[in-house]
């Protein structure tokens, strides 16, 4: 029989009856504030088109790893779930049965950010009352697409909803942002940005390398068969970006290594590298170079540079090549901060007029390394906590490991990084109500006053994220 | 004065009075469940002698490295303890002097797991109600020693009280198994089984291992003079073992290294191996392509494959040379299994009919390798808190890390992994009270309903192991 | 407007009644106990010569790398707060106005130990009772100025009425002690003892390392073209410190690399390092060497041994040029004390006379390396959390993570290794209030009772640290 949905107005706060009351005060002053999302993985086009969304699974299964290495890992197949394959091979095509399927093994979820994600979702933009269940995986798979067909559900009717400020998607150097053109000539006052992503011309082992380079020649006209002409190819479309509203750049490294090589050192590995000739050392000395060019450039062009290393992408092979990036397979790696970005910092680590927000997926990293770099050099920031670590847990362990060393004004805010749209309220919640319950834990024991930490709580959920990203 | 035993019904919970009723609540559903003890080191030729334990010492204090570790690191030397020389050199004979020595260190155990279980075992096995001290080491010693002469305190009957379901033992492919047959073949309902633990004709550096390989091909009557020779002896020794209800393998390796060489390159190591003659690298490689073999046969024959990876063993050099294995000389190392573990899972890691249970004594792996990958592959699973961290904090850190990528279902309940016997309810009692408590604070902030927690913690106590472990 | 200073009676106890009642309990029992000081690194000169501190900037500012390395952080620099350049530089020589600048970022300090510390000393030593902001900068200057002026605030006045049984400053070998010499003439009660810091004639990679051990000879008469006569002149070193009071050694090395070289090889690594002409892997050798020689001394003269590896010196190259050393550009770096200590454990690690104290900059080692190392070997100690962890949260993780495994007794009490002096009652009250309050968590759960709890609190306040430094 289904239960009632599980969404008490005090969830995540401390049972303390003194730290709960604390943190109740501080998020009732920070719950409704506009959501900056400096940093996620929507598609543009939901915003410029504004289609309606199709059904349940294409918006909820789909899009979400998190969703479907979990019913993988207990022996669901990505074919069940309806997600299609490289080869083109037959996948389920009944998004009924797939949506049963999720339903059945929804208890999978309990203790995981996932769930109450999921759970938000379907209370607060679906109006469900009872949790899912096999019971009622059908009464919700109905009402969930009756929803998405109508006006109210539609892509710009929910962000206004959710109450977006500003959301930043992310592109390769090669897109056109035709979406975002669009949204910015449409008249709609929803703000969608891009960042630069240049990994797919930058990292010499990604897919389509060399074609990819070539293609940015072509398309800024620059001749990249020279180093300098493949730079000041990315200073052209960094260029435009920005010329877009662009305020950042991504970077999706293996490693955090940079370099910073003698000219004639890098333009003979360029030779070698835009030839798609690199060995896998080559390629990341490589991407270490490119690093320090592309801090540099933001030294020029004031965008904001986000790290993101560390994840050893596609670590299932076989799964890899049936379905391609991005299924749920990609794994941490120990990452370490302090020797790779010294050529970076001995560069522009001083740099006051530069940011570099970093990211990790290696907790052990806060205490030891990120903390005490943002803690002293001026361009540096610590990101919130990412990927698998943004979960109520994960960002306890943040704040726990991180403040005392780089304090709350070398962080950033949050970042929700998701292609799950539906979920972005839902994500800043979470961290809304993990950082007033930290906070409250902070006053409770006297480290702060009441004052303070209303004012840090507004800082934490709105302005440091404004000011971090130039928003 | 000899002070009452610390042994409150409600230690371990919070105190947090919504908490603490919760989990008490909890706890008191699954307190009285039977033990499931899927790993572990007891010597199964108790059960089928079931002669009475002799004393004190031999029971509570030489199976134990806890605590003769935590003695010698503040000066008393294993001679003291009566622990047996290999030179056969004079130690300590009086076993009441090695009690009383135990006694007066006592304090030493403070806020350790060890000075729990022991307390729990003087109170519930043994009735004591003030707590160990010097002044009362003779009268315990006393009552315990007279305590085990009685028929209540014979193996099977302590098992029983106990109210074990199942305890499984780890033997060497080169054991015969008596005691586990006579122990099967004498009517008595007590259920003891074994795990295949190849170690010792599987690492080229255990010692005495050219002639234990020699032996395993007498056994079998397999020639072990080529590679193919030896794998059919591994599966005639699996399938021995599988024969007496064994239901899984064990593998105690340095690294998590696993590799998949061609056949022509694993033949050609196998005869250095064989004669002896590997160096330290070779070794490693031996051993990490035969995880990948193991892993190959229970695909096969359906053994579930646990992996206890990290251990420095021997790291005291002299103690080592002057008393030999297990003697609280071994120290974890930094592991890592994301690039290690993968050869094995490129060949197995989505097959859905084979379990590898993954523990670590390397707790920056929990968050940041094993619950990603365990949330992903479908044959991995995370092993519980083992070994140093057996303990109430090493199982809040366990949970607090693990759960919010795996989940609960991909753990595998509770392991005692214990030699000392009396010590498993003990062991179990504690996992039991922090998961409950665990649950607890997860209800109390509303992440999880009550009749979802109480299903859990059935789960984690019982069922979960039980399906793992196939048992 | 100025707010009232945040120094609650409680603060850093938990906000649960029940443990804080105990918290408080056992806090009023250590509050008043003196200060154990074994380590740190205030100025022997300040209490030979009982000179009034000048002025609040000079004493709160410029001694304090936490400090300015978070002010760096956000864009002050260096010659702004009146630091010194190398090449003397024009640097703000207004410190009225260096101070307005720091109460103006005061902020910046919410959540970080520092802040904690400034509130104790500004409340506890100098009476204020408005917290330090913009505009009360000005009043906070000049009433510090005229206090520091009094005699109640000379050296020797703070000294006593902080309540400091004993005081370790630390000293290169090359030191004479002449400060000491005089405090021990004066008559004066204070006890200032050094400790022996051999980095500057170990380290070949320290600036002016050939000097200094041509210095070292001389000094002592021996012949330090060879290795035996270097080492005799640290035999000679050491008996002098020793003869002052001096009862351990402190040695800072990038690794905790250990290695017992055979004499020829050392002797003809010594002749390279001597001539300044080491590559940095000789000199890693080298250092290694030389603390397994160091630990044969400790055997030899009993002093105790404290190792503090692990820190990235001078991470920031341009401002090490422009400011020199100890500028709050140290970062740590993972580091792994396994494999590393093993060759000096394999010849003294059994001795019960020795006692080698570690620290780390890397928690991951707590739970892995150091608790598991320190809980067998008879001359290992756990050291305090140190620098970056010496704060609330780097001390809870100490305990939750290292006591389980070493308990108590193998740990040494706390460390302020300070250079703010007037910080040091501020930072073992932190340690103090931090303590009690685990104790009694491990009350409240009933992992001790009462009375041990106080037993405990007592030994890691005062007893540890005199037991262990032989104080």
């Amino acid at each position: 029989m289904p239960k009632k949905l599980l969404l008490h107005h005090d969830r995540l706060f401390s049972s303390d009856e003194k730290q709960r009351a604390i943190a109740r005060n501080l998020y009732q002053q920070v719950a409704h504030l506009p959501i900056i999302s400096p940093h996620g993985h929507t598609d543009a086009s939901w915003f410029s088109g504004n289609e309606p969304f199709s059904d349940a699974v294409e918006l909820l299964i789909k899009p979400d790893h998190y969703v479907f290495r979990m019913l993988f890992s207990q022996g669901v197949s990505l074919e069940q779930l309806g997600i299609a394959r490289m080869d083109g091979g037959p996948v389920e095509q009944d998004k009924r049965k797939t949506w049963q399927l999720f339903a059945d093994n929804y208890p999978l979820f309990r203790g995981t950010p996932s769930r109450m994600w999921l759970d938000t979702v379907f209370s607060q933009v679906f109006g469900f009352e009872h949790a899912l269940c096999s019971e009622n995986a059908d009464d919700y798979f109905d009402r969930i697409n009756e929803s998405l067909a109508t006006d109210a559900f539609r892509p710009r009717a929910l962000f206004e909803r959710f109450n977006i400020e500003v959301l930043s998607t992310t592109e390769s150097p090669l897109d056109n942002l035709e979406h975002h053109r669009k949204i910015a000539e449409s008249g709609w006052a929803g703000r969608v940005i891009s960042a630069y992503r240049p990994d797919p011309v930058v990292d010499p082992e990604f897919e389509g390398f060399v074609d990819a380079v070539n293609h940015l020649g072509e398309l800024t006209g620059e001749d990249v068969s020279t180093f300098s002409g493949y730079l000041a190819a990315h200073r052209a479309r960094r260029a435009f970006f920005k010329s877009t509203g662009v305020t950042s750049t991504d970077h999706g490294h293996p490693t955090a290594l940079t370099l910073d090589l003698p000219t004639a050192e890098i333009e003979a590995l360029y030779a070698i590298v835009r030839k798609g000739d690199a060995t896998a050392a080559q390629a990341e000395v490589f991407r270490a170079h490119m690093l320090t060019e592309m801090a540099g450039m933001s030294l020029e062009d004031g965008l904001v540079m986000q790290l993101h290393p560390g994840s050893s992408r596609n670590h299932n092979a076989s799964l890899f090549q049936q379905f391609g990036r991005d299924k749920g397979a990609d794994i941490p790696l120990a990452t370490s901060y302090v020797e790779q970005l010294k050529p970076l910092l001995d560069k522009y680590g001083n740099a006051t007029d530069f940011t570099l927000i970093l990211f990790t997926l290696d907790e052990t990293t806060y205490s030891r390394e990120l903390a005490p770099m943002a803690g002293h050099y001026p361009c540096l920031r610590v990101g919130p906590p990412w990927w698998f670590h943004d979960s109520p847990e994960g960002m306890r362990r943040f704040r726990q490991q991180v403040t005392e060393t780089a304090g709350f004004y070398n962080t950033v805010g949050f970042n929700d990084d998701t292609r799950a749209f539906l979920s972005i309220p839902a994500r800043h919640d979470v961290a809304r109500r993990m950082d007033c319950n930290w906070l409250a834990e902070l006053v409770c024991d006297h480290r702060l006053d009441m004052e303070e930490a209303e004012q840090i709580a507004f800082d934490l959920t709105y302005q440091l994220a404004k000011d971090a990203y130039k928003l």
